[in-house]
């Protein structure tokens, strides 16, 4: 079959390798129908997440079809129409029984694309099926469920439950590329009384507008006088942080309330500073995660009633054999104003 | 009468001021018949609270007499004896009508021993007095109510009630001083399986089992290791910081597991070093705070009930005419394993 | 000054009274500028409300501006236009502390047009009115603004928060009157996944749709049937009650999924069963509740940001001086279709 | 092998029976060293719960030996000395995946005793063992650690975590019985101010100090004044009802504040009256359940650390073939003041 390989930083292809086949009893082959590219795999092709190991398929985001089953998977049998969740878990370990998939201690978390084989495939195995893909109701298209991997559960868990967007609430979200974007959609998800976005991009703030952020804020233009005058300057209830950097984090510190919450999604590469002698006596909680999955099947229910704004999020579609196309299209991001590109079989 | 007075960095006396009268009338003029000393104080007398002015009466922490009240006082009359809390409250403010007295938007907050005189004398004014004195029970002694003013509640709301400590939960409790052997004993509140206290002074540590810690360790010598060893290399449910230095902050934010909460008490007067490449996938949540009193009822029923171990923590007595021997021995803590200090007049 | 007295059982008339005057020094005086008219109301003008003595003063829901203030009134002065609660909160007693202000053990509690003169007048007394008076924006109307005295925050509170309805759920509202109503309106804030409304009257299901009910289900005609449909047979996460009979309550306990929320918002004058031989296995919650108004300045804050549909709510326009004939509208709803009636000056 | 089968309504048998075999690859045979008897298995013999059929196996407590596994089961193996929790657990439903594994909807729930033989018997078949069955620490005494599958986590779960009890709280736990006393035992872990336990009989009111009780009032003879003596005529915080009648859970009700919670554990026959025309008003929170064994892992690490009074809930020990005589021991509680009977191999 044809897959996107791996072959060390800045070398990658798609080309042929050997199908996939069940090796533990609790695998499944999907056969892919649609994937999409995240910002780590840029990270990863950078040579960035060094335990990805050369000749690694990328990829841990797809839609497909069951094609064969381990003896041990109960939730889904071959032919059923399944989200591939980037998370794997085992279910079993103490991280697995209270929901904590991302933390897995029995052999899963993050591994597609990653440890294992990814599903930028024609065919992925995908370990620990039974917690680990989602069967899909039939009116929800592939182009939208597919958001339903990562993204959206990632924004949700990691952003907006861990930082309570509350009714009534002011929400500051740093960051409006596709996760930022998509912490502002389900941010709304608990009606904040307004959502301030913030980036240093004008068209990721104008897609911020379609998501639902009330108002806007170029980063370096006063994004915290903005914040400050919005709530008589007591700073933000949440701040949400989807960028990564330490300007970035220091800065959501910063637009916080006394007793308000930062949760950061930002996956970073470097320490922040932590001011302390300023934070000790403002009340603060501050939380970071990684997105354990738990919420897919609440959000696939909310996607199929039509209340999450998935179409706008797909703003390139390619078919599978164009995946360096499509990479080149989403690593030019500035250019391109690509959020999510999305390709299908 | 007499008080003590702050006159700049390194300069304070025992001398005669002019007695206390009310001013607002939401205050209480309290006869103090017990007061301590606060860590806090050692820091003002150094001048590093600069919003402490020459001239001020230290001191916020306080049981005495009510000797008359304000027109608008409807909690307590002359003639009642009383806590007097570290925080005063407006109890009209967004923060406290959910209890965040310590944010108090509305001018209380800390005041005694910080914006205005304090208890460190024979009579103190208590601005907000309906919801910043609590009324005692005839069978709590001074010298126990007196560690209600601050340390117990500091430690419980910031410490153990932020950390959130649950029944078998493996709790590190960093600092060992007041507040840290406080944080202890109300962390057994909760029934964890074990408390590590780690602290630099082995008094300190050997203090810590007196107050319910099961297991020690010297800073220096292997705390991580040895919670490492307790938690199969997974890390404590929950931290607590009671020192107040980046380097005791980092090592909490290093000992606590996938999923566990750091809850700072410490005051810090320097920035830390937060690893976020590490952090932003691990589940941690990081909690900071100035204490509310809110659960001072709580703790005075609890103190009645003979469930909170104050006595041991009062090592030396003084009338309150000794009170620059009584700093001079809590300031030498080092040397004469002083806890609190406890003057009565 | 004119009011609307309640002079016994079937007995009541809009008449000359004596005004208003500040009594004690947390009272204002307000001059009303709208009121409306309570289902409670009703009840009290049957005689089912024992505590409300002939000649008291009806009414617990106002918008005005206040005339007069208490030596003791710090949060408004003359001039301030506001929202009149229908619940006064000493703001000191252990209850108040908490914000469970309807439980206030310091006097206050549903005091308005109970066991003091109420709202129905052109000048109120309101106590303790720090925390019992609002004031509004000048971006909200009166006609809006008055039902956020009661309704709204009733529904919210008793019903949608003590309910917990969360994003993604299937909630069931039994009772589409006004406060039923509302509990759609603010169920909504949460973005369940479906909202059913049940109700006896082909009109109210109608008023249900506006409100935001996705699916309705008249009394009699299979409710239970079409949640269970819904539900793959499991039942509702939350069901609010808001009619107070016990065949409503007791429907609503057999519509509830193993481990779901019942809410009961409805004010019942008699016993339910309750099927413990059917529930005790079922983890099922079950809560009761006056309302605290503790979300007030919450539901302000959306009200003023157009969030929550207000406008549909008030059918009916009348002036003070037309009370009679808008309590017979009221009264007559279901000839008349009224939800609420508001009064204005 | 033996085993003690129910054959109808008031007959049962220790008598000779097929070994069980393996017939789910999720399966795991154990051989029993340590069995107790539940209060459940009298109901069952006397008819009452008419889904066991005859010729069940009865016993739904066990400790013992894992002495062969089936193929998919990954967390114990042969030779593994392991807990038999009362309720077996699917983990792949929705609410197995939220730890609500009595309500298990994948084939789990409550089966060993029930619709599957269960563990009075020299060997028992234990369906989804991943998550049914618990690896025991060699510290821990099987007559102690039997204790933990069913009684400990039910009171924890169901009376004390679902009462939500708090330190300073006032707790009343109505029934002393074993899962009374559990309750008690279970809500000292939170450092209530005060437990009060009720019972018509002096003997469980005297065990009732033993696990932690502070003050106890026989039923019949003024457990309300009591209460409301204790609590300035407020009534308590929370109230655990622990019996199963009409009657006991009415007074459970009338016993609670304003604001308070009463958690159902009793297994109720009938139904009981909830008295909503005083209740609707009084933000009282009532919840039911079925123990889901969640937090069996806590517990045994709780048991391991000493911290659960397991040793004196045990009054009687006999050998497995004395099973007629342990079944009539503990039916006579009354007579033979037995709280729990244990059976070793």
């Amino acid at each position: 079959m044809k897959a996107y390989v791996f072959h060390g930083p800045g070398r990658s292809a798609w080309e042929d390798v050997k199908e996939p086949v069940i090796q533990d009893a609790t695998d499944v082959i999907v056969r892919v129908s649609a994937v999409t590219i995240c910002g780590t795999d840029l990270h990863i092709l950078k040579g960035n997440v060094p335990e990805v190991r050369p000749e690694t398929v990328l990829g841990h985001e797809a839609v497909g079809e069951v094609v064969e089953t381990g003896s041990e998977v109960h939730s889904v049998q071959a032919g059923d129409r399944v989200l591939v969740s980037c998370i794997s878990a085992c279910g079993r370990c103490s991280y697995c029984r209270v929901g904590t998939y991302g933390q897995c201690r029995g052999g899963g978390g993050w591994l597609l694309g990653h440890t294992l084989h990814g599903t930028q495939a024609e065919y992925v195995r995908v370990p620990f099926a039974d917690l680990s893909v989602h069967p899909l109701p039939s009116a929800v298209r592939d182009q939208d469920a597919v958001l339903l991997a990562d993204i959206f559960p990632t924004a949700y868990e990691v952003g907006v439950l861990n930082g309570t967007v509350r009714p009534g609430d002011t929400v500051v979200v740093v960051g409006a590329g596709p996760v930022g974007l998509a912490a502002i959609a389900t941010s709304r998800l608990f009606s904040p009384a307004r959502i301030v976005a913030v980036d240093l991009a004008p068209s990721r703030l104008a897609a911020a507008r379609t998501f639902g952020a009330d108002a806007k804020a170029l980063q370096g233009e006063g994004p915290e006088q903005l914040v400050a005058d919005l709530t008589d300057g007591l700073g933000a209830d949440v701040v949400i942080e989807a960028v990564g950097v330490p300007e970035s984090f220091e800065m959501c510190v910063r637009m916080v309330r006394p007793g308000g919450h930062v949760a950061n999604i930002g996956v970073h590469g470097k320490p922040a500073t932590l001011h302390l002698e300023e934070l000790w006596s403002k009340n603060v909680t501050l939380t970071t995660g990684l997105v354990d999955t738990r919420t897919t099947p609440a959000l696939l229910r909310m996607l199929a009633e039509g209340r999450l704004p998935t179409a706008p999020m797909v703003t390139h579609a390619f078919s599978l054999g164009q995946m360096a196309e499509a990479y080149d299209t989403f690593a030019r991001a500035g250019e391109t104003d690509a959020l999510k590109v999305v390709l299908t079989a």
